[in-house]
């Protein structure tokens, strides 16, 4: 995951965060090492429980702490090319009082990766209101530019590939484990990194974060397949199809019927994204159908989540969040249907909000296979 | 990594979490997912974004909090078997009040792995002072009991297994990435989980975060190779030898009388750790030979980290930790010497603290190979 976009993207992401800084009257941000970094300053890098953040002061030039022996990492990311100022620490240095050094009095939004020792810590120094930065830099993260997009598109790309060479991997008599063993290695060759494979087949599929264990596969069962990995700059693939082992010919009735129920559902909440509607009223659309078909008990998940330099982020497109969709936001719409000890069912796009609507990056057929 | 000790262990860990909150006057514990919660639960349930949580009161039944649709994962933990009221929470739920409601009023301790959302949400409800849970639950993290030992000698004993391979991979023209390939494989024979595998060849070794990369092996090449993965109930492994391709009869005067001055410094914090010293003064024995011997500026980190649960934890070996070590504490020794731009080499074992000493669990030669 060493490619970059060109260095003039991060410079404007780095001053755009200085703005928000301004507008929202915050000293400034620290940002800790994650996607919120990765999208700063291209910079993966990770220094476990030692402290590394981006200090975005609302004036003047951001300064990037990190373990003196990481400094050699940020090499592959933007940051020699940007105008940030990377000090490095080592034991005995406070590197916590030299991040707060940085910024002026006032209220501090800190990062969504930093954890309870180093968030406490901040506080203590800071001596001011701590907010989270996540909902200061919502407006940048959420709303993809073209170049994320087009990044985000080679990923779905990516796991249709992968999706397309499902049917085969599910014979009878192959465990679970041994089919995503197959997976790893064709998102893999498809992606830098493996986020997750699930396999999930008869009563296993009707836990929707089951991941694959020793259960042998046995002709009609149905099985839910939901991968993703991660590849370029860092984003995320994810897509989840159903299937049936022995073809759909080998399924009962009342699963087919459920799968029927799912499309529809599916459908809806496709049809309702677009932009100035509401993330909840997408989730709603894809529920009343299935709630209507009389299956509304087992639909227990929300009906998706964003997708970018994260697998998980916002817009959460569940009950209750009133956030508004935008052209360039990205996110899952993946209905499910869990019939506990039976089996699960599950159909993942990840789609992205157009001026006019929205539409799907991956693009496998829908059908039961 | 379902594996899980008998019930009764950690009925006991739970029991002596809530003795130390009624020791230190806290109202109780919030812990989240990862190394903490394994620790007190054997649950290693993951759920994102969204608020899994223990919640161990001073006084009364411990509540664990999980998304509704993950509480069919929490069956392969001790859970079931244990005191703890569980509750699923559904979108729209106010999962973080639920969290603050177990507890009375006074200063709360928060787990490790908490991130800033959440941090600041339960601070917002609790409006109670908060402190870091590792203070807390460092005596009982940190005292390994004979069964966590056992566990960690059967990870050292893995991962002994894999350096045993390296040698034969370790050919001219082959690259880092090939032989990191082969050696997740060959780590993934012997434990659950590749953790991390650090191929630092010539110029590359100098920088002791470096991973891999497609640089090609040439005969004479010091190489750094740091392996280590999870197995059993999730301990870690974690192990570094240094390599010469082609041999060692291919390395420089340079480089042999270095490695000479590193297995010294690696001795000499061995011979120290005991019973009664601090981890600071184990880091100085190690520091000093190398200091002797004109390389210090080239040590560039710590002499090591606790290991366990997770993979870095306390004891930190280094410079200021005024910890006194106590029998039972399992940490690496891994001293380190790096020329930039030539080379790098480090030796690394995990080492358990004795009644009388210091006995390490990994045993692979330590002669430069």
């Amino acid at each position: 995951m060493a490619d970059l976009f060109p260095v003039d993207v991060y410079d404007r992401r780095l001053t755009r965060a200085a703005e928000l800084c301004r507008e929202e009257g915050l000293a400034g941000l620290i940002i800790g090492t994650g996607p919120e970094l990765a999208y700063l300053t291209g910079s993966w890098v990770s220094s476990h429980e030692r402290l590394t953040v981006l200090v975005i002061p609302a004036e003047g030039r951001p300064v990037l702490l990190a373990p003196a022996t990481d400094i050699g990492d940020l090499e592959r990311s933007a940051l020699p090319h940007l105008d940030v100022v990377v000090r490095g620490w080592v034991d005995g240095d406070d590197a916590h009082a030299w991040a707060a050094a940085v910024l002026d009095h006032g209220p501090v939004a800190l990062g969504s990766s930093l954890t309870t020792v180093h968030v406490l810590r901040l506080q203590e120094l800071l001596d001011a209101p701590t907010l989270p930065a996540a909902t200061t830099l919502k407006e940048l993260f959420m709303r993809k530019d073209p170049a994320e997009i087009e990044e985000l598109a080679l990923a779905a790309a990516a796991i249709d590939r992968v999706h397309e060479r499902v049917p085969a991997l599910l014979r009878p008599g192959r465990t679970e484990a041994a089919v995503a063993a197959d997976l790893s290695a064709l998102i893999l060759k498809e992606h830098d990194v493996v986020d997750f494979v699930i396999v999930g087949s008869g009563p296993n599929g009707a836990n929707p974060h089951h991941s694959h264990s020793g259960r042998e596969l046995v002709t009609g069962d149905v099985v839910v397949v939901d991968v993703g990995g991660t590849r370029g700059p860092g984003y995320h693939s994810d897509s989840t199809r159903t299937y049936v082992v022995g073809g759909p010919g080998e399924a009962s009735r009342e699963v087919r019927n459920a799968y029927r129920v799912l499309q529809d559902a599916h459908g809806a909440a496709l049809a309702q994204a677009r932009p100035g509607v509401t993330a909840a009223s997408v989730d709603a659309a894809a529920r009343e159908v299935i709630e209507e078909a009389g299956l509304g008990e087992y639909f227990i998940h929300r009906t998706g989540h964003g997708i970018g330099l994260s697998t998980h982020e916002e817009p959460y497109i569940m009950a209750g969040n009133g956030l508004v969709l935008e052209p360039g936001m990205c996110f899952s719409i993946e209905p499910g249907i869990y019939l506990p000890g039976k089996w699960g069912m599950r159909l993942e796009d990840i789609v992205v909000v157009t001026d006019t609507g929205a539409e799907s990056l991956t693009r496998q057929e829908r059908e039961l296979r």
